[in-house]
């Protein structure tokens, strides 16, 4: 009855490792946990639950755009990015899509809700999994979106500005969109540097996809957007579902984590350190790691095919990365979690692997 | 760029109406507000929402199917009973569908979304707005789904049992499927005699509607579900979608929620008193009324075509019915609010009818 893919399902094995205290390394959220001031705003807007929310989302648009220097026509918001990415197939009903393998598991589903054909651009583990400008000749007439994840999940290999430039040329040269997903964009100190936010406004084939599930710790609240230099998109994602599909905790909560400047930035600097320990601890035990770019860490064990079951009997949940496209068994991806998690995770890693 | 066709759209109007306080009468959540219960769930809920929500909902459906004695299997949550229902559409992909008029616009809306072709029950003024056996007519070889709500809105027509069997089985003759809202009975004291629960097991042909959004005045969190007598669509629904649509915060609140009977028994008996003042303050002036079973009345006002403008002046949101199909200028619905409020609604109406 219970069929599912991705990470983070910690809920079954509540139920079934019974006595066991389950530390979840499978969901990318931010270690920090839920900000203090997202946390106030929470308790503060039950007080306002029994309305209906603003289907409009006004005043979370207005600081999202003013944060972003976009216009408010540009945002989309939904009941988590995975909203908003279902919806917006409905809304521009692409008959053929390219993605890569591996990548994120919903865009496929979500594609298939309309019935897309999919093309996949493969890639190659001994490129580090990267995409690069071979992707261009994968661009055909036809192709009527372009689905990319930056920095990639779960490879975590980040993609350049250039390249991406290039692929969204040669996507408006064939009349395709190019979605892309940044949602673990904002755990990089230099994202300004890898965001196609700036192309926006010249560019109306581009939509970017954003969460504040994972930045913010919120993956409980369900709040996503995105971005669409083409605001007919916008004007067609409201057409396709639901008015009322973010809740009034959900748009208090983004009013106030809009403000988390400083969260953010001791986020970035705590994520980057602890990713480097995990990196390094993860090779040094004999894993061939990809170099992680955001909130997780991506790596194989030839030799260890059954590492998530031996982990989860100490009590650790990571996610075996075997059931997506183009990988096999060996490939796991964790979460950067507490230091004092970490270390813990590692220690059990070692104990294991003996 | 702000287009929205339903009642409860508050928001605008603080924007523009400044220094008035409105009261809205125009969206249909209980007037007794957030129960206890619920509130105190949401508060404690915001300390688990840094997790993802289960994505099936475990405990929630647990404790509705308990509680409704319908199997766990026929069960699907959502983000609201509106994010249910544009689901329903991508699981079941209807290419014809009969819906009555004037009913609620989002079942038109979220048929759309999958193409799908209507046809219209046009409900008689004449005879209260009733769906009665005239409807079996109408369901044809070729119809692919009749979408009914009981009561009805924006009418509050309840539609008898012996009617929706009739239908239901009118439907199995064609292959159609009954999506029958529920949402407003409970609101009823004698729900059980309208409710078509009983026949899931024996009807794979019917689903139902519920929300806790209006029952439980809880809008602003999102929380609905349907019920279906094919577990195969249960499944499909789980396919057409984000896998986390139902937030952690709902799920918590829902849980409480089914435990809120003496709040749910208060309800229905201050809810019926509090209809029966206004239906007859509204005849007294001179409407006609329809008569009302939920939480909301239903009145026409022949030479009061801006009715609803002049009530805003004096700070009172009311819902103008035109805008529905098969409705014109003068068709009214207000929300049953609390006593006080009532009261002084129909204080402002006796004002701006002299």
């Amino acid at each position: 009855m219970y069929k599912y893919v991705h990470g983070g399902d910690v809920y079954s094995l509540q139920k079934i490792e019974t006595g066991i205290k389950i530390v979840d390394f499978s969901a990318n959220v931010n270690p920090l946990g839920l900000p203090a001031g997202v946390k106030t705003a929470l308790r503060k807007a039950v007080l306002t639950c029994s309305a209906y929310p603003d289907p409009f989302c006004r005043e979370l648009t207005t600081a999202i755009a003013a944060d972003l220097s976009v216009k408010a026509e540009q945002i989309f918001f939904g009941s988590g990015a995975a909203d908003v990415l279902f919806r917006l197939m409905l809304a521009l009903r692409p008959r053929r899509a390219l993605i890569p393998a591996p990548t994120f598991a919903d865009y496929e589903k979500a594609l298939q809700t309309v019935s897309c054909k999919l093309d996949y651009y493969n890639l190659n583990p001994d490129d580090d999994f990267k995409i690069g400008t071979t992707i261009l000749s994968h661009i055909k007439q036809g192709t009527d979106i372009v689905v990319l994840c930056n920095p990639n999940n779960p490879t975590g290999t980040l993609t350049d500005q250039a390249t991406l430039l290039a692929i969204l040329n040669r996507c408006r040269e064939v009349g395709a969109r190019l979605l892309i997903d940044e949602c673990f964009l904002d755990f990089l100190e230099d994202e300004e540097a890898y965001s196609l936010k700036e192309f926006l406004n010249v560019n109306n084939n581009l939509i970017i996809l954003k969460a504040f599930t994972k930045t913010y710790a919120m993956a409980g609240v369900r709040l996503g957007y995105c971005l669409s230099g083409d605001e007919g998109v916008v004007r067609s994602l409201r057409e396709n579902g639901q008015d009322w599909n973010v809740s009034a905790l959900a748009q208090a909560a983004g009013i106030a984590a809009v403000k988390e400047k400083a969260y953010l930035e001791k986020t970035r600097l705590y994520v980057k350190a602890e990713r480097k320990y995990l990196e390094e601890a993860l090779r040094l035990l004999g894993a061939k790691t990809y170099r992680p770019a955001a909130n997780y860490v991506f790596f194989f064990f030839a030799e260890q095919p059954d590492l998530d079951a031996k982990l989860l009997q100490e009590g650790f949940l990571i996610r075996d990365c075997s059931n997506y496209r183009n990988l096999k068994k060996g490939f796991y991806r964790i979460a950067v979690k507490t230091k004092k998690q970490n270390r813990l995770f590692i220690r059990a890693l070692r104990k294991v692997l003996k």
